[in-house]
């Protein structure tokens, strides 16, 4: 497997697109400029495309193992590990007063893809913690941020993210996990978690399990979740490790894919735990957790769909198989490589049509983060903060699908050689497949998308948000690119269509309505809004010259009219469609 | 896991819908009523749900195995094989005279759908030898076939199709094996051959190896590619096993599903072969054995999709996460079963919509393949061969992609509980995968159809069967169903449109155009196509009342309503999209 990180493209969207001036003008990152970003990012790209990806296949083939209430990574794990922290990968975005490095998220969000892509399972050991450290970061105690987030920052401690139980994943509100005080401040916590990534290991000294559960007399439902940190060891005042906290490892789960990730279930027997935040607050605080840790789960697709392109287009190069159509590369060969038949260079742009889409659409996403952080203009912060929550079911849903259709694709240029483990395409598509299931489904992804981001307290927000889109393209339309921006347009009134529907069934309570089309308008506002991304990325090098801007032209031209026309028939079964589907009752499957 | 076979289905699709007197019509299934083809599906569903189903997850687990040169099976694919061939499921459709049921391919393929949905690999190692039984059948001496058929159609000896060279899959034209005349009227041959599915094992006793090879002397390309039947044991002359043929397993591959299924390299070195049809036409005569055995591939994603559905459906009625839309099925549960949530029953339904209509499109093919093996008319056999050769490709593609699409989405309703291997559905997205590459990949197909299937000397067929389905849609226009009629005519005449789009860049001349949009068009034809089978069946139960034929109804109006607008979103890439994919250079891509 080869994987070049797409430093080039990552840089091209910040320099000649999003403009570094707009992060230097946050507090704190006045001094970050692209020779900053670049050397940063070949650091990552060299540590992950040798270190990262040459463990990858052995990984997935040894896979964690559970021996005795222990769990081991698999070989090589431990040692890219503490290379891994030892370069400070751990502590990029993370604050300096606990020992960070306090770079942008926008740079954080770009070593994601390129960890994502060159092993998704070393990345989920140290991903958590990321999490974990800013839900600390922000909920707990200056006492608890002390004691903890140094160790978690330099990477020597790991956290994780204790939300499912066997019968209550999307659904928290049923979770049975309860805290009884133990009189002292602390509490007691009892009940199982499941489906917990790296929730034992060997590579770090201490975990920080982050554990929602129930007070005892808490209210039923989603109101009645506080949140706790309960350490694997407990940590001794002088930050010491002291006696191992009741916190059991029963198993862990044998998967079809990210294999060296060990995914736990972790029975609590009166752990010792600390409340984090507010009693009942829990779900609150651990959204903070979450909602970044659904955008990383989005960048781990487009990361796989990136690395599966570069693959397949490797082997495309190579592999000869029949004629290509007239002119032919080189007359009088026995067969042509087939990258030159037209339908392997329509999944080919397929594929990076997307992910250079959705690479903007993930700097867009970084900076608004940043801009929410760090503004201190309040007016400008909340509407970044807006844009983000807008945005995040949509990267965690389409950026995972991306990922699917991308490594399945590539799979499938390999021909049968695609299907053998031997050329790791297959392990793509396997290791790719969790991340359109956790952290929160895609299906879950769309029901907050249309429940929560353009309907109710958030319609006029999301309203505003697309106007102003229509304004932007508006203003392209008599540029060079007309036709660019014209697509696009298309593709977003297709959007606002499609969102005045849903919010006119939200309007009339038409619940099932409003749900039963989730899915596919979450599709159609990525489709449509990266169509977006496009046409100004394409403005905005109106007058660049070059051949890296001519083909950063051509590839968002095929976006437009081999990608963006799907929002034409998702427009169609949105607004027709939703008669059918209210038409047949649950009993109608008995028949 | 848990498989129904679809009888009442399968039933009615022949009741009502294509009528046992189409079948009766045709000379030696004159006797065959629907009380037969009950009874024998009925059978093939008990063995198929206890026996493949009960030995499917563990054969994944466990695998086939290769030890000194020799296939090892599961266990208890051995005890199942033996109870498989004594029950005669290896001579459904063979002739008589070599000791066959001679049953219509139509019930066939019904069974095969069944076969294919509990256990593919299983089902490998008997597939291939039904297509070496109708290649040799068809092809082969008559002192060769009374040697050989008898005891591959009683099962006690296996076949396989040896085209796959490490250099050479799609493109066979470059296959190098060769075959020396023995001078007694044998070859021996020489040569790799790979992905060779069931190339050894421990099931039957032989294994009839055919083989294409080149002769000495002969003309490059495909036009010197002759037919070799090649057993692992010689054969004497009474009929009893001789010496073993000089060919040996190298190796069986590791792949990413249907582990059960030994994939092997065979290695053939001078080994004795005797020659099938004439020289140098080996390809055509293979091709006999590789349609049938397209179809057979696209009715492994429809089992697969079908037992995806089933299970997914059970756990989505058993899971209860969060409350359903109103009315809620249980008022004051604290949460509902999932099936209530409006996108898991989108998914389902979109599944079994296409499910059903795919089911009806293989019965469609099955009796077009009865009629053109036995109708005593040739003109209507001939229409009825252009017809299977139209629809192969398509029934090979579109079913091996409903395949993906269906156990994916299964897979999802299952949350975290389908990604983890215990449940099973992560491996019928494994097994299933495999359908889109083999027996040519799906994107052959697709070049199969635009280059071969519409156009050329098919173009007036095709044309002809196009418009015959626009008058039959315009006869169902006026009846009580006009509603479904106009939204499958609508779907049609996109792939009219689409159509003679193709073969207007046929006749130009426009070879990568017409290959470019290959795929999409495939996919657009089945589509369309399927929705003019369900307005059709529509029409022909427009007088029957009853549930049964209410859900049909249902489903057959989420299937316009959902999926089939698809078609206009093909139509328009295929037309409007081509520019882009042209003007991107494959030197582009290293930009």
């Amino acid at each position: 497997m080869i994987y070049n990180a797409p430093i080039q493209d990552m840089l091209f969207l910040i320099r000649d697109w999003i403009g570094i001036d707009r992060l230097n003008a946050l507090p704190g990152y006045e001094e970050v400029d692209l020779d900053l970003i670049e050397a940063v990012l070949e650091e990552a790209g060299k540590f992950a495309s040798t270190e990262l990806l040459a463990i990858n296949r052995e990984g997935d083939e040894h896979g964690a193992t559970f021996d005795d209430g222990n769990v081991t990574t698999p070989p090589g794990f431990k040692e890219a590990y503490k290379q891994f922290i030892e370069a400070g990968w751990t502590s990029i975005d993370a604050n300096p007063d606990h020992g960070g490095q306090g770079l942008p998220k926008t740079l954080q969000g770009l070593i994601d893809e390129i960890l994502g892509a060159t092993n998704v399972a070393f990345k989920l050991y140290t991903e958590l913690s990321r999490g974990a450290y800013h839900c600390l970061a922000h909920s707990a105690s200056e006492e608890i941020c002390d004691k903890y987030l140094p160790n978690l920052v330099e990477g020597v401690w790991s956290g994780t993210m204790c939300l499912t139980e066997p019968h209550c994943g999307t659904d928290l509100g049923l979770l049975k996990t309860k805290a009884t005080p133990a009189g002292d401040g602390t509490y007691k916590l009892s009940g199982e978690k499941i489906f917990i990534t790296s929730g034992d290991h060997d590579l770090t000294e201490n975990i920080l399990h982050l554990v929602i559960a129930r007070v005892d007399g808490a209210p039923a439902g989603t109101r009645g979740i506080s949140l706790f940190l309960v350490p694997k060891f407990l940590v001794n005042d002088d930050g010491s490790l002291g006696e191992r906290n009741t916190v059991q490892t029963a198993s862990i789960e044998h998967k079809m894919g990210i294999k060296a990730s060990a995914t736990c279930s972790l029975v609590f027997n009166d752990a010792t735990g600390y409340m984090i935040g507010e009693e009942n607050r829990g779900l609150a605080a651990m959204f903070k957790m979450m909602n970044l840790e659904r955008i990383t789960v989005g960048l781990q697709g487009l990361g796989l769909s990136d690395i599966a392109l570069q693959n397949a287009l490797d082997y495309a190069h190579e592999r000869r198989q029949s004629k290509a159509p007239a002119p032919r590369p080189e007359e009088g060969a026995a067969a042509d490589p087939i990258v030159y038949q037209p339908e392997m260079k329509r999944q080919l742009l397929t594929i990076r049509s997307q992910v250079e889409g959705a690479r903007a659409l993930s700097v867009f996403a970084g900076l608004n983060i940043d801009i929410m952080e760090k503004s201190p203009d309040a007016e400008t912060a909340a509407v970044a903060e807006s844009t983000v929550a807008l945005l995040t079911p949509i990267i965690k849903a389409y950026f995972s699908d991306l990922g699917m259709s991308s490594t399945l694709s590539a799979q499938q240029i390999y021909g049968g050689h695609g299907y053998v483990r031997e050329h790791g395409m297959e392990q793509l598509v396997r290791d790719c497949r969790i991340a359109p299931i956790y952290e929160g489904t895609n299906e879950v992804q769309a029901l907050d998308l249309v429940s929560r981001k353009i309907t109710g307290r958030m319609t006029e927000f999301a309203n505003q948000f697309l106007d102003g889109w229509l304004t932007v393209l508006d203003e392209y339309a008599d540029g060079s690119h007309g036709d660019i921006a014209g697509a696009a347009r298309l593709g977003l009134n297709h959007l606002i269509e499609a969102t005045q529907w849903v919010q006119s069934k939200a309007e009339a309570g038409d619940d099932a309505a409003m749900r039963g089309c989730a899915t596919q308008y979450l599709r159609l506002f990525a489709l449509a809004f990266i169509g977006c991304l496009w046409a100004q990325i394409v403005d905005s090098i109106a007058d660049n010259e070059g051949e890296f801007y001519d083909v950063k032209r051509k590839v968002a031209s095929f976006y437009m009219q081999q990608v963006l026309p799907e929002t034409a028939f998702l427009l169609d079964v949105i607004v027709n469609g939703s008669d059918a589907l209210g038409d047949f009752e649950v009993a109608d499957f008995a028949v």
